[in-house]
């Protein structure tokens, strides 16, 4: 259990928030040091720090650090100052809901406290903190909920990196699969490569097969090659917003979605209840457009012809009625509907 | 139309076989000089020359200089020499039917003939040129009854190439699209990058472009988010080898058909007769599974991993009811099944 904490994303120490650089992975595992909300943001925005669930907290860690630094005498100042760097960080990357969840406890957090300046500030710092602990314990409770749907024996397809280095630690998608193997039950995992950026190729496969959980890396397109052969049982998938009608996740996940219900392999999606949106839905979310050179380089490698035009959405949309089940950290919503995923984002009750 | 042929991918010049380097395509176009039908083979198994018609032609180049280098005295010593050679090229790459069509042409060519052993050397290299033009104009007119299913400002997906680089020239799944924009018509293209080789990427745009016809490249993940926008209206596909009861072509091509078929998308597939299969139908035709290195490094670069395990299948198959029409140098197969594709495969008759 113990190995499974190593890999904290995003950890606090000294009055500096310390990251995994994950555009490093797998070549080198380093820690990225951040003593500036400004070097938060810029970590999030580059992807050093990536996941929603990882980006959240990376987020009210940016607050934290805003808070430490503060020069401001009264809590009205700090409040001000704060509501400046969330609007900067909250900038950093549109779609995943997580980064505003963040903010927001934060924020809310400060306005709600009274003392002096000093506790205040330090409040702040425990309360990033604490939110870090709550990850991890939030997504145990998704490896616990989601681990009842995995079968002995099930090779389980995920997309993109929704693990441990998604999140604080243990991962969201990656959970089911953890807690089912603590359970004894044999299971292996197929990663799709997931290009742009090959998370599954590079953080999935790493912190997989580091844990000695088996793991086997596909390129996108073999999806509906591995389901029509009978190599994958379930698939699981993470989620940057959860909405009414649908889920954004990592582009290439709703053409999965598609073939997996052609092949009737049950789809699921696993997130936390920070990543439900209970206000927008679908058509008022914008998906991120990265740049175009993730698309035409590989590394420093050009594959793309100069002058040929690429596209690079960084996230789809996956309809509910694609997707079997939503695990969260409150339990499982089986073959999830508008009314019940909205009564849960409001509520958190299932 | 001249732009159109320049790209001849295999040619026959002073007694060698030349072939555009497509492992060196988008960066540098340069021809590999062949003298040696095992210099033909390593070409094909190193996908210098790749595409199942141009392979197809490659390999009958193959025999043409085993008997333009042959010292037999007779006709049937030059046989052995040319079904010796034959059997070598036909190991190469085991999934794409033209490769053996393409054998089977000149050996039956050569099993044909009689007179003086050199007039029947020079009879076989005459064929193996003529195969090169006949590749052309069959593709020319897949180009004319493919150009009949585009309408004015469509956009077409396509996936890997299967264009002129693919062929001896203009293409196969390209050629309706060539055609429909040299009627007139305003088309664009959606090329798939098709990992693991990005043959979309770096071929499909190159020649495209090479020829100003609009092209933009998404990753293979994406194919289900751009079908979702509306921004496809037909998505066309090469083959490698049609049976009786679906498609073989480069990974990637089944997941696409999923997705197509479930936005209502038009799905054709463009091949000549000599991709199709009389003989055997899907479960008997081995799906070729290259080198790992292809999935785990791009150029140099590593992208997954070390110790952790890929799959590459160069394949897969599409069953015949994911498919709209086969469109052939012969007519359109609308709404295939195993009887018009066998009939077709048997007698060249729609």
């Amino acid at each position: 259990m113990e190995d499974f904490f190593e890999l904290r994303t995003v950890k606090w120490k000294n009055g500096a928030v310390w990251m995994i650089d994950q555009t490093k992975v797998p070549e080198r595992l380093t820690y990225m040091k951040c003593r500036t909300p400004r070097e938060v943001a810029e970590a999030i925005r580059n992807m050093v720090v990536r996941g929603a669930p990882a980006i959240g907290v990376a987020a009210a860690m940016g607050l934290a650090l805003a808070a430490h630094r503060s020069r401001a005498k009264t809590k009205e100042r700090l409040l001000k100052e704060l509501e400046s760097a969330a609007e900067k960080l909250a900038v950093t990357r549109p779609t995943a809901v997580n980064l505003m969840w963040g903010l927001s406890k934060i924020l809310e957090t400060a306005r709600g406290l009274s003392g002096d300046i000093k506790t205040v500030k330090k409040a702040l710092i425990d309360k990033a903190i604490e939110m870090t602990d709550d990850d991890v314990q939030a997504n145990l409770r998704i490896g616990e909920y989601g681990a009842s749907l995995i079968a002995d024996g099930d090779t389980v397809l995920t997309h993109c990196n929704a693990g441990a280095l998604a999140t604080v630690g243990y991962g969201t998608a990656l959970a089911p699969i953890r807690t089912a193997i603590r359970q004894g039950k044999h299971v292996k995992v197929l990663a799709d490569e997931t290009r742009p950026r090959l998370q599954g190729a590079r953080l999935t496969a790493f912190e997989l097969s580091r844990d000695r959980i088996p793991v086997m890396v596909i390129t996108d397109g073999m999806a509906g090659y591995v389901m029509a052969k009978g190599l994958v049982q379930k698939i699981i998938v993470g989620a940057d917003r959860i909405v009414g009608d649908g889920v954004f996740n990592k582009i290439g996940t709703y053409t999965l979605a598609i073939a997996a219900r052609y092949h009737r392999i049950p789809f699921y999606v696993a997130a936390p209840m920070s990543t439900f949106d209970p206000v927008n839905s679908s058509d008022a979310v914008k998906i991120e457009e990265r740049s175009s050179r993730e698309v035409t380089h590989i590394s420093d490698v050009r594959v793309v012809p100069k002058n040929v035009e690429v596209m690079n959405p960084a996230f789809d949309f996956t309809p509910l009625s694609l997707v079997d089940a939503i695990i969260t950290d409150k339990g499982v919503l089986n073959q999830p509907n508008r009314d019940s995923v909205l009564r849960f984002a409001k509520t958190g009750v299932m």
